[in-house]
């Protein structure tokens, strides 16, 4: 299986994705979020890049006759809750009791930017640390050219999302998948490899994670930071993400 | 020290640069090249970006009246020497009877553009596996911002560069230099440490490599796989590099 990796959303062009199965991961905290609130119960996620989409979206819906009961806005902007929104991008507020048979209407900063860059792929997945093996199995399952796509942190590489990105590698590998890796799928195994007896203090020292714990989510860090939780993958299909 | 790593030349951006102690590093092969022609002798080397231009700086210091014999005309396009020049872009070329006290007009498809972009920095210096340690007392020397710039190959990460930034950042450390490490660097740094007993397996795995091979140049990849052979490192001067 060719796999490859690409650091940042800003990276993303179509020639690389076109095609494949593709991994969107961000780590810290938008797709861990998203497989969070899937596992406990919501319904579907709808992905939108600015805040105002997903007013208009909402209204919109409620225009078409639908019940506002059934959605929620949800996301952040600065790693925090946008005004008028439900919930913001803590994995831990999405409890079953909240969100259960809801569709969350989601803006976040990169992960949304991300899933968006990589419309053109053949199938859109969502990883993370949190269900990276489970991610593996799905790709095993296809055995097809796949790129894992990390959202980085505005145009930057992340640590954490890399990381993630490793651990579906070495996940494969433990799997005894044949696999054809670019240079960078090479480099973000040889990351997950050298940090994987303690993935929370690489996670911890990435910048993105200290200004998330300087805002106050340290528990989310801890949270995003171990591995495997989840045996669900999430998939894009017609504009919403699900289980399904 | 501040110091940050950029995986490719395209992503060099003059913020990231500016004011800062940039050294460019591109192992296969132009600055693997350049630091062994300067070791062997060579005056100084004048990089150019394109085929032409090199053949035009000829032109002009021979109408200025200089002597055709103090010039070499050296680079490469895919891999291979430039129609009309001297030498190509293995370092095994550059032998100190050959160059002695000439000036290399030098022009390669990635290093060449790495070094072009870098230069609102505040010193730029010649890196590559060759001679890590003597950049990292470099580095140490001032204990100022750094920014370790690989050149990548065609806009895309590669391994050896990277490996060769971490080889960098590992002898910092050693020297028990104060760090402060972007992800960039501390994923630089892992990709070393993962790989340090056994450099050349990883050099040889990149696709950068593969490539190299295939066209016969499999002596220059184990040459350019050795560490910390030199003690020199080329800085850029109006123009010019050289070790003086």
């Amino acid at each position: 299986m060719e796999l490859d990796v690409i650091f940042t959303a800003r990276e993303v062009e179509s020639a690389l994705v076109e095609g494949k199965n593709a991994v969107v991961i961000d780590v810290l905290r938008a797709t861990s979020t998203m497989i969070t609130a899937l596992v406990n119960g919501c319904r579907a996620i709808i992905p939108v890049i600015k805040p105002e989409d997903g007013l208009e979206l909402l209204q919109e819906r409620l225009n078409a006759g639908e019940r506002e009961a059934e959605y929620l806005l949800c996301g952040e902007r600065g790693g925090l809750i946008i005004p008028g929104y439900d919930f913001g991008n803590s994995p831990l507020e999405y409890t079953p009791q909240k969100i259960k048979s809801k569709t969350l209407i989601f803006c976040t900063t990169n992960g949304t930017l991300a899933i968006n860059k990589s419309l053109s792929a053949k199938r859109l997945m969502l990883g993370a640390l949190i269900n990276g093996r489970a991610v593996a199995a799905e790709l095993r399952r296809y055995a097809e050219p796949a790129v894992i796509v990390c959202a980085g942190t505005e145009g930057s590489f992340t640590l954490e999302d890399t990381l993630a990105a490793g651990l579906i590698i070495a996940e494969l590998q433990a799997a005894k998948q044949e696999l054809e890796l670019t240079d960078r799928a090479i480099a973000a195994l040889a990351l997950y490899r050298h940090y994987e007896e303690d993935l929370a203090q690489i996670v911890y020292s990435s910048k993105h994670a200290k200004r998330l714990a300087s805002l106050g989510f340290s528990a989310d860090l801890a949270y995003c930071a171990r591995k495997n939780l989840f045996d669900q993958v999430p998939f894009l299909r017609e504009g919403k993400i699900s289980l399904f």
